[in-house]
């Protein structure tokens, strides 16, 4: 039998069903482990929550609870990569207590540091929950595909965004509209920005690199584009041409030009092939994709977020560390981890979706071609849609393959055209 | 440091794999472990392979590695749920040797007799590699989901289907062409039966439900079919009824009338609303979907078979070996595993997809509806196709739900009438 014995920190709806199943008792394999609650600290002790939790110690300082002997683990589920969160994981760790964490901003920042303390006390220490809620996506690579060479992950990792672009494609609205709907139903925050601007899906991009390549890029360095500019018209446009547009979290090993291994990794809204697995991912649904060199494309998916699936991941990582599972939490030592450096821009060759609106009259057009032409780019597909409102005019480009680099020194020509009102709308094709 | 010595019964692709992964040096926490490899054995030794195993111990019988001090683990791949692939596993568990095998036929029968004496040695034994080939499912469901009570699984759990289904449809053609295409090309045996008579899927969802409910049904009295009578008109009319033919591996605990779970298990093809993840599956990939209380609803796609993925698989649980996980194999003590007993058929209510082949003449259709009258069935959609050729008709009914039982009864008196040409085509709608 192993036995361990945690402190739970933050007592939100991951936290009160963490407790609430444990105290309910794990009903699974019962004699090779046993689970004890020593103490939890919360904002609030008396808040009424969906689980009895008078017979346990109540810290309202969590970092009070690094100190109680009989603490194993620290389960932090407060948030935040900095403040009291940070301070909770760094203490523990230097106090013998292994830690357990939903913190993807705190890991996809401070990961290896924390792996690096794990190591040198050896301590337990896994984030299972910080990245995909329910899905155990960080065991899928850690352990199921522990032998293979990754070279590729792709996900859909922020369920907000996933929700919006679909919800906006079901109903025909427009961003905005559906933004204020998730807001009402619960599914966007007050303040949005964190997710629908890419910075939720980068910290869980890092934190997947770590874990497949030992690399985790500096997220301030990072090519990051939201969701904000993707229209009700791009999303119809994209239908009628076979595609879904998605957010996706992408990263990638490419050899540069010495043969070495180069990270590649962004987060930005790509056309996906209908026929594709990850363009019938919808409404919260998160996804990853691996390509690996033996066990070639897997893919899972399942709810992202939510009390019940992320408290799913957390007790995973807990029932691990009762079993003294012994590997390291990004698959390597800590020594391994590259971190903090700046990735470079995807040099792979795409197709591009352009929208450009323009003023609907002559001349436009021909301004526009010149300059395709002058960098060399070829159109695949091309459709003009008049606006009879504004006399505006809707231009909808698919080009062939064509270097990122170069497509963007036209797009910063095309931009300044005279005619062209927006900034233009560009989304690469997933291929 | 952990370090286990196996030896390897079994050099087809998959043997060989794993053989050369091991020799060329696993490439990641090389400090937590080390695998040898101390003897192989195979029916031939100096067939030529793509790995040089001369400096290892070759045996021309594999039972006898299960008496060389040095063997920690038996890896067999030779297969079949009897003979020599049996015996091999039940004397090394009783010399005191760990198993991990990939013969999902040997551990549909005797899974739970192998994790008794297991259990009762305090062995290693593990079958990752039995079940969809590269994907880590049982990981998944072992550890992934540990604290998760599972109520569903859903698998499209054979390539070869999976692979015939889709080229049908992709290339217009009928099931014999596609067999025969895909015989050449050794997406399928030359005796397909086990594949395509649904027993490979049916081996595959009994050794899932071992894992999610300790519940393992007799493949005797399993209702299991193929995909030999699925014709291009089937997945034509399904086409433009918005929905994939796939066959489903399907088991699911439900309550019965004195509120005890019992288990429905069964292999047959299923029709796909298009929208589905499952639906986008497509070629030789295999995909599970497992229902839980916490997680919701997972699903995991990836290649189901071939050398390096089933490979993978195989390597994953030689390291979890190494790493000395202690997890029972299917995730509950071997005395808890129901095993061998009958299951039920379905009693929940779904829709069908109904194709009769008739002699094109007046009478037939109103005797048709005498019947469903009788039987209290109702007619969603209904679809008449006249064959000139043959002066016969198509009839395609998509029914209203409705209770199996009640449907197969009425299909017996259907298939006698006057004028219904062959057996009537009845699959089920996924929902």
């Amino acid at each position: 039998m192993n036995s361990i014995k945690i402190g739970i920190a933050g007592l939100g709806n991951v936290g009160q069903e963490v407790a609430y199943q444990i105290l309910n008792g794990l009903n699974v394999q019962k004699d090779l482990f046993h689970i004890e609650i020593i103490a939890v600290s919360a904002k609030s002790k008396n808040k009424s929550r969906k689980v009895n939790l008078e017979n346990i110690k109540f810290f309202d300082n969590p970092l009070d609870m690094v100190v109680v002997p009989e603490i194993d683990v620290i389960v932090e589920l407060i948030g935040g990569d900095e403040g009291v969160a940070k301070e909770l994981c760094y203490k523990a760790l230097e106090n013998n207590k292994g830690v357990i964490t939903a913190n993807k901003a705190l890991i996809a920042k401070y990961g290896k540091e924390l792996a690096v303390l794990a190591e040198k006390n050896n301590l337990f220490f896994s984030f299972e929950a910080s990245v995909a809620g329910g899905i155990p996506i960080l065991k899928l690579i850690r352990e199921g595909l522990i032998v293979n060479k990754i070279n590729k992950l792709t996900g859909i990792l922020n369920g907000t965004c996933n929700y919006i672009l679909y919800e906006m494609e079901k109903e025909k609205k427009d961003f905005h509209e559906i933004l204020e709907e998730a807001q009402a139903k619960g599914y966007a925050e007050a303040d949005p920005s964190f997710d629908i601007d890419g910075i939720d899906a980068a910290h869980k991009i890092i934190i997947l690199s770590g874990l497949a390549y030992g690399k985790m890029p500096n997220i301030k360095d990072l090519s990051i584009k939201g969701i904000r500019n993707i229209t009700l018209t791009d999303i119809t446009n994209c239908d009628q041409l076979g595609f879904k547009i998605k957010l996706l979290g992408n990263s990638q090993l490419l050899k540069n030009r010495d043969g070495i291994d180069e990270l590649f990794c962004s987060v930005e809204p790509w056309l996906i092939p209908k026929d594709y697995g990850l363009a019938s991912v919808s409404g919260v649904t998160n996804a990853v994709q691996v390509k690996s060199n033996l066990a070639g494309s897997v893919m899972i998916t399942g709810p992202g977020a939510g009390g019940e699936p992320t408290a799913s991941a957390v007790l995973a990582d807990i029932i691990d560390c009762a079993n003294k599972t012994n590997l390291y939490p990004f698959g390597r030592t800590s020594s391994e981890i590259e971190n903090n450096f700046n990735t470079s821009i995807y040099k792979e060759k795409f197709k591009f979706y352009l929208r450009l609106n323009v003023v609907d009259k002559s001349g436009v057009l021909s301004d526009l071609t010149s300059i395709f032409k002058l960098y060399n780019l070829s159109i695949e597909s091309f459709i003009q849609k008049a606006n009879q409102r504004d006399k505006t005019a809707d231009l909808i480009i698919i080009t062939h393959e064509a270097d990122n680099n170069i497509l963007n020194q036209a797009l910063i020509e095309i931009q300044d055209l005279d005619g062209v009102i927006n900034e233009p709308v560009c989304l690469s094709i997933y291929s």
